[in-house]
Formats: structure tokens, C-alpha cells, sequence
């Protein structure tokens, strides 16, 4: 049973994983290039993954079988356990808890090297949904508070498997980052009695220096403060604080598609991560949280100073990064 | 001049450096390998570097020529500028001022293929006194609030230099991480009237099985909420606030390099960040926060998940890297 462990001093939580508890020799001393041969996310391999618990697939086609378009499986070397409760502990002064959550990969697409920018726009609105589906599954157990979304593109991302998925993690609290979103924009809310991100969307309608796509229901923008080069945010245009409520499946997947083909003609198809912002179980439908997607290239590395003072170095300004993008010739 | 700008959000600082302004292909697409040959931080090459602020060498010898066991010079690259005011200003809804500030380096031996695990004690002992003594001269502007020191080592760690080196960076606002780390320990003394680094201490002195070493002045553990494997914080063991204030720079040598041999021994020489965090220019010397060493030896990646959340997996329990360490054979 994994751990999950409050840092004191910084409120920060950090999954302890004793299972998967790696020796020093485990480390690896070089980045491993190793990648190809067999991949368990092609359709004909459905066995060598968990079961799946849930599938996009023709009608009659038995699980686990090929011809799916999409498949929801749990990750086979999950970061947290889904049995058991939190039995909430202290340990001398500490806090702890037992590391209970869910860690399921969404494979969007059975095609070995299709990815968000290639694959047909509707495997992406399939994939949108499904998050949402999922979401509001695993609200029904009580013992989580938030579930993050998120992709590790590429190997530089972190990504482990060249076939291109998702990763959803249910979590027992919610996550500081976001929590401190929240608090922050909360703050904004109780002064102004306005979200902080349609204030935002508001000021980019208006100048449209950072903007870098847009529809009838989205916005794609580079943050006024991006921590690192040609971070782009998506967000509703509209004010909603749970994800892809009341929302255009097939327009958020279009103005996804068209970011990350922007990124890829800019950039030559870095490595990227992709977050899912939403608000927490808790309190899904609030007035001053805006959901959004967070997509940055993997370009620049964290290092000494970032780590040590939560400062980053972006040496792009957001708005030439937004020029860059709206500029890029994609099909 | 680049600019700070704070993110409304998360309330985060970010440095945008206009001057370094890198475009598209500017970016490495593969982690670039090309080292050796020339190196401006050899004795020899004084005249490639910026000229020295500060400098040990023997009495009599002229700034930049050779001789010195220990230089520091501007960065050739600064992430700030140095002249200027601040010109706090508004940009629509969003803050920003000037990225006024600091960008130091301090080299801390003449010998190439020296390290802080391999260099003489002295050498450390001396590099130590030197931060110490930058700090309070940098006190004396009073755009800077703060002055964070750090270090690169290895390539992985974001070092693009391979002659050894510490950074310091002085700053016109105090830290997010910083100043999230005050916050909480001042909270926790509200409460206790205790500081939360002392209970910790006093923690690992009845237990001992997170601490990796300890000497007569200082004690080196492994946190309990680790964000890494192996990371380990040094820490005095009597309560300071300030940076080596009173200390003992010939024990903290001893310690930070014992605790870098172990290091080396147990994970063979890997990259680490190392990062000082001491009290702000405001508050020097307070009774809540505790001034620590932080080294990260650079062994996983920093993913979707950790970027979307704040949370980080660590694979290595804090308790079972401390015994690897307590086990190294160091010489």
C-alpha cells in the first residue's frame, strides 16, 4: 500500500509508493532511448493490458477483443491503490494517509503513431467525453476529492510508451497546485465579484496579443506569466468551472487539434504535457473557477533555481510565442 | 530589459527575459551532448569571464589572472539585470515590473574536474563563507528582498557548464515556494510555538531513521514527504534563520560533503540541484522558519502529473534511501 504524506512545511502532499520502491540500481544513469517493438495499446495486443473498463467499440464486439476506437484501461503499474480506505495516521508529527486513488490510461486511437495533432478530430471528441464519463464515475466513491487528466507526449515529457494516451488519477485530496488556484482565484472572486479567467478571456477579446486560436466556444491563449515557452491555455469562452459542462465536445476537440498542430509547425513536434484544470468534487459548479487545458512543450529544464524558489525562466515572451503560433501555416 | 510578471492564478512570479528571447529553432529537439574543450571557468581564462566582484587569492596577485582558489563573477547571461528601478506597473488586469536583480556565479575551485564531493574541504569551507558574505552585501540594495543560491551539477540537473559552479540570484520579491514555506512555518508556530524544522530534528534525534548524518552543528536527513528519491536537506541542529548565522562553516563543509560522497557512492555520481533557502532580507532572524541546505539528485522527471498538481511520486521511500545512505562506504 503506497503512502501519501503531507510535506509540513510547504502543505504539499507526495505519494510515497513502497510497491513500486526502486533500488539505487534501478535508476537509470543515462536517458534510455530503448523504445519500438512490441506495444501492449495496438489493437490485436487488448490482452496484455487490465481488463478494460471501458471501450468505444462496434456494437457486439466482445471486450477486450480489437476493433475498439478508444479504450479506458487501469494503468498496469498504477502510482496509487484502488482498494482499501485512507485510514488517516499521524506519524510523530507528521501526517499520512494510505495512497488509495484510481490511475487509468485512456488510449485514444488503436493506431501505433497517431497522435492528438493526427488522429481524426472525432477520435478526440470521443476522447473528451470519455473524460467527463469517467469523471463523474468516480465521483460516486466517496473517498476521492479531485481526478487529474493529464498526457506526457513524447519521451522528454515522461512518457514511457511511444503509443500516444491519456493518464486519469483519482485523488484522496486535492492536488496543492490546484488548490491554490482555487484559493487565488477565489480571492479575486470575493473582491471584484468577477473570475479571474474571464477577466482574462475579456482582455484577450479585446487586444488578442496572447490569443493564438479561437471558436464559437473556446479559447486558445499563451498566460501573460507562461512558465516556460509557448504554454498555451484552453479555456470556454463562456464562464464554467467543471470541465466540458454544457460544453461542444467537437469544438473543444477542433480547437485542441489545431493547438497542438500550431505547436507541432512551430516547434517540430516537441514533447509536451497536457493538464486538465477542473474544479474538485466538492464544489464542481462555483462561480469563480474557470476549468481550462494547460499544454506545455517540453523545451527548457527545471532546474536548481525553479526547484528551489517555485520562479521559472521563460526565455519566450507569450506574446511572440502567440505570433509564432497564429502565424504557423497548418493544413 | 526582461520583466517579472506575476500570474494572476496561482500568484506565482515568472521572469520573461525579452534579451534572451529564443526562438523556435533556437530549441534543442535532442538533449545536446557537446562538451569539453574550452573552459572560461579554468584558471588561465580569467579575461573570458565577466571581471571578478570577489575573489580568494594570494595577497598582491591582480583581479582576474590566475592564482585564485575561488571566484565570483557576473553570469555572462544574466536571467536579471542589474541596473535599473523596479517600475511597478499595471498591463490590463495583470501586474508586472522590471526583472531587476542579480545573476552571480561563484566558482568554487580552479580545477576542472573538481566537485563539491571531491574538492579540499577548504575549498568548500571557503565557498560557503563567501555565500554568507554576498548575501549581506547584496542586503545593501534596497531593490533586493531576496537571494537564492544554488547549484547545477551535471548535465541532466540543467548545468551547462562542466566545470563546477554555484549561482546566486538576488531578487526584488521573495520567492512563491520561499515564502509558501515561511507561511506555513509561521503557522505552525502560531499554533505550537515551536518551529516546525527544530521538531523535526528533534524528531529524527529520537528516532534516527530518516537522518543520513549528523555532526556536532548540523544534522543531514532525508524528509519525510521527500519529493525525490534521496533527497536530503542539511539542516543546523539549534535553531537559526539566517543563512550560517553563528555557524560553523567547517562543519556544514564537512557534512554537505559527506552527504555528497554518500550520494555519489549510492547512485554513482548522478546530477543533482542543490538550493539554499534562508530567511528573507525583511526578517532575517525570526523564531519560525529554519534555514536548510536542499539537494535533489536529478533521478526521475518532472511529468503531467507533477506539473498539473504539485504532487510528486517518489518511488524511493525516504526511510529505505537514508539506510542506503547511512550504508555508503565513503572514504
Amino acid at each position: 500500500m503506497p503512502e501519501l504524506r503531507k510535506d509540513p512545511i510547504s502543505g504539499r502532499w507526495v505519494i510515497i509508493s513502497i510497491e513500486r520502491g526502486k533500488r539505487p540500481s534501478d535508476f537509470p544513469r543515462r536517458i534510455s532511448t530503448s523504445r519500438g517493438g512490441f506495444c501492449a495499446f495496438c489493437s490485436g495486443n487488448e490482452h496484455t493490458t487490465p481488463p478494460e473498463i471501458f471501450a468505444i467499440r462496434p456494437e457486439g464486439s466482445a471486450p477486450n477483443s480489437p476493433g475498439w476506437s478508444l479504450r479506458v484501461v487501469q494503468n498496469k503499474f498504477p502510482a496509487l491503490s484502488s482498494a482499501g480506505d485512507l485510514n488517516k495516521t499521524a506519524e510523530g508529527i507528521f501526517d499520512k494517509m494510505n495512497g488509495v486513488g484510481t490511475h487509468e490510461i485512456i488510449i485514444e486511437s488503436p493506431e501505433h503513431d497517431s497522435t492528438l495533432s493526427t488522429m481524426p478530430l472525432k477520435n478526440i471528441e470521443d476522447a473528451l467525453k470519455v473524460f467527463d464519463l469517467r469523471i463523474a464515475e468516480l465521483k460516486k466513491d466517496p473517498r476521492f476529492k479531485y481526478v487529474l487528466i493529464f498526457k506526457n507526449e513524447g519521451e522528454d515529457a515522461g512518457a514511457s510508451l511511444d503509443h500516444t494516451h491519456s493518464q486519469l488519477i483519482a485523488l484522496p485530496v486535492i492536488p496543492h497546485l490546484v488548490q491554490e488556484e482555487i484559493e487565488n482565484a477565489r480571492q479575486y472572486h470575493t473582491y471584484k465579484e468577477r473570475c479571474i479567467f474571464c477577466d482574462i478571456i475579456h482582455q484577450e477579446l479585446a487586444y488578442k496579443i496572447r490569443r493564438t486560436s479561437e471558436n464559437e466556444e473556446y479559447m486558445a491563449l499563451a498566460p501573460f506569466a507562461a512558465r516556460s515557452p509557448f504554454e498555451t491555455f484552453i479555456l470556454p469562452k463562456r464562464h464554467e468551472s467543471k470541465f466540458l459542462h454544457n460544453g461542444n465536445p467537437a469544438l473543444l476537440a477542433e480547437i485542441l487539434q489545431k493547438t497542438l498542430k500550431q505547436i507541432d509547425v512551430v516547434l517540430g513536434s516537441p514533447s509536451y504535457n497536457m493538464i486538465i484544470h477542473t474544479s474538485p468534487y466538492n464544489n464542481e459548479i462555483n462561480d469563480y473557477y474557470h476549468w481550462h487545458i494547460e499544454i506545455k512543450p517540453k523545451l527548457t529544464k527545471i532546474a536548481g533555481f525553479e526547484w528551489g524558489s517555485g520562479f521559472y525562466i521563460n526565455p519566450t515572451p507569450p506574446e511572440e510565442a502567440a505570433q509564432f503560433m497564429r502565424d504557423a501555416e497548418i493544413d
